[in-house]
């Protein structure tokens, strides 16, 4: 039986509660013998600023350069809405990114059943939607140089962005849409600005080549970002897998997991590259919802996004598929069943906290 | 009675189609004697390349420069796909809003009550939805120096794109979208990334710095632009005037557009700064959506969008704000009448082309 290193990382706001319910999945785990765990925890983000002075400690990030998954709640907060900028508590989720090789960041879209009326979409669009979004999380804006504020000669500020890829960051996330299509609905579509950025002029050319060359059975389409945000709210089920650069992929798939109606459920995985000796990669799974200031520490957060997104770890770190789908399962009967934490609550379903919905995961597992 | 200077530019696809019945309007105008108006036309976008190789003239350019408007169709079109960068139908709207000078790009988004039902969304969230979109328009990832793509030592391709914000720049639009708020629900959402990009940081700064000076009595908000998009799809009404730049308001104006059912049906204004002497501003009126080259050539295009892009032409370029409305409200009967271009036809409604369409506003005018 494996043994595995976590990382855990709870982070701000409902980060810490939320946490706690995916320890409950851990030991069903453990108890179903199929894996062992060491397990390691962490701070980052704002609660690691107020510790340490910075957003993750030197010590924390060679525990997660040493894990075989980090698990990461949230971070970030008024609290430290005034922080220098390169300590501000989302400095400690880029570097986590960053040094970890993590380019690869896939945010599920799915529409539960049991949820499609929370939408604010119509029932008929959004019910039964899946879609991926596969985004890349290393390079782009987030990370090109320059990045900085200067002041003119004439006492004015300047403020430079730059956004970079070269066509081997373009390639490898490519092949990743690519190859996850065909575990799914074989099409892709590719979001890129190529009427306006060089970059996107690139990114076509790169995903057009790569998917004639080594895909030519996956159907590729290409789509102007600002079109596929719009073809989302319009009718999304035509998309399967929508790849797409960091920027554009942090909004289209904030618009994605809004389209379901239940931010509140959804998981997100960050991988790296597979070692070439062990083909193992590094990963980081998280919720793709935030650290929600105003409800933090009221035990009413809904854990299911970060339980979830322990699910997707299970899936793509452990080898362990079938446990994976045992709670997904588990977690659409406790839907199906009425129980509903506060933000997914509508009339005639059964509100729970937080602790509680965790226990009836795990009791429907 | 004022004379001006009008420069149609149909541009490609459903241009010429829809840009056919805004001459109706024009001539409504002069009969009503409140204004008369030269007009005159030229080529751009596909077109322009077509017979001149570049996606505008320098003889259109001139005719632009001297105008009091431009009325600009749409650009672009699968026929063009090939075509090299600089020469590319969006060159030709990209030279006119930077040669112009045109910084502030307006984009309403308006739910008209008869057409609730065609959005994806519930009639509940978007019924009655009156949101203003202001856009910065010439700055930004847009025209930011470098953006190429070179070849580097290892064979690989490079490429880049430079986001780019002075305080002037964010200065300008943040009051036209505060001046624009004092005319409307008094509050303003300011969309970036600061958490990400310098450039956030300094339009965090600046906004905020405007808003605390000149205009205490506006409610200001900050948001950040992936949550903005969220937001938009979940509960559209919390906004009324949202300022963002160029990039993210390419995207959110999309999907605020979209929200509302009927892109066919939405304007949108790009301005100048005002002239020291006259208080005169460049401007150009366009619709937001494309050239539907699908469609184009068939009759069944919907001209309301272009037609209620020349309504904003007489509000902010003409003064003719009464006629404005006249016209606004003739669109609106029209709709009530249950007439339908295709796009926006459901059960029940009547099916027409585009020349009944524009025949009926005229009608009702
Ligand atoms: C917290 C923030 C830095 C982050 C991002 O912009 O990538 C978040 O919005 C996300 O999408 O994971
Ligand atoms: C045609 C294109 C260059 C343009 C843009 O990206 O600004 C369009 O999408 C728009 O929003 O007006």
């Amino acid at each position: 039986m494996a043994t595995h290193k976590l990382l855990l990382l709870p982070g701000d706001g409902i980060g810490p509660e939320i946490m706690t319910e995916v320890k409950k999945v851990i030991g069903w785990i453990e108890k179903r013998g199929v894996a062992a765990f060491t397990i390691e925890e962490d701070l980052v983000g704002g609660c690691a600023y107020d510790a340490h002075g910075r957003a993750i400690s030197e010590g924390a990030m060679k525990k997660a350069l040493a894990a075989d998954a980090v698990i990461f709640g949230a971070v970030g907060g008024p609290k430290w809405d005034g922080v220098p900028y390169d300590v501000r508590p989302e400095a400690g989720l880029l570097r986590l990114r960053k040094d970890l090789g993590l380019f690869a960041n896939l945010r599920p879209a799915i529409c539960y059943p049991a949820l499609a009326d929370s939408s604010s979409l119509k029932r008929e669009v959004v019910e039964g939607l899946d879609i991926l979004i596969v985004r890349e999380l290393t390079g782009g804006v987030y990370f090109g140089e320059p990045k900085e504020i200067v002041t003119l000669e004439n006492g004015e500020k300047r403020a430079v962005d730059t956004q970079l890829y070269t066509t081997s960051e373009i390639e490898r996330i490519a092949r990743v849409a690519f190859d996850l299509a065909r575990t799914r609905g074989n099409k892709v579509a590719s979001a890129e600005k190529r009427n306006v950025m060089k970059s996107g002029v690139l990114w076509n050319q790169v995903v057009t080549r790569i998917g004639r060359e080594d895909y030519p059975d996956v159907a590729l389409e290409h789509v102007l970002a600002d079109n596929c945000a719009m073809q989302l709210v319009r009718w999304p089920k035509q998309f399967d897998v929508v790849v797409c650069d960091n920027l554009f992929g942090d909004i289209l798939s904030d618009v994605a997991a809004m389209l379901t109606g239940s931010l509140g459920m959804l998981p997100s995985a960050s991988l790296g590259a597979p070692d070439p000796a062990t083909g193992q990669r590094r990963a980081l799974y998280e919720p793709v919802h935030g650290t929600a200031p105003d409800i933090a520490g009221k035990g009413v957060a809904n854990p299911i996004a970060m339980i979830a997104s322990f699910g997707m770890a299970l899936r793509y770190s452990f080898g362990l598929g079938g446990e994976a789908d045992l709670l997904d399962r588990a977690i659409a009967a406790v839907l199906d069943e009425g129980l509903r934490t506060p933000d997914i609550y509508t009339e005639g379903t059964v509100k729970v906290g937080t602790v509680a919905m965790g226990d009836a995961i795990l009791a429907a597992l």
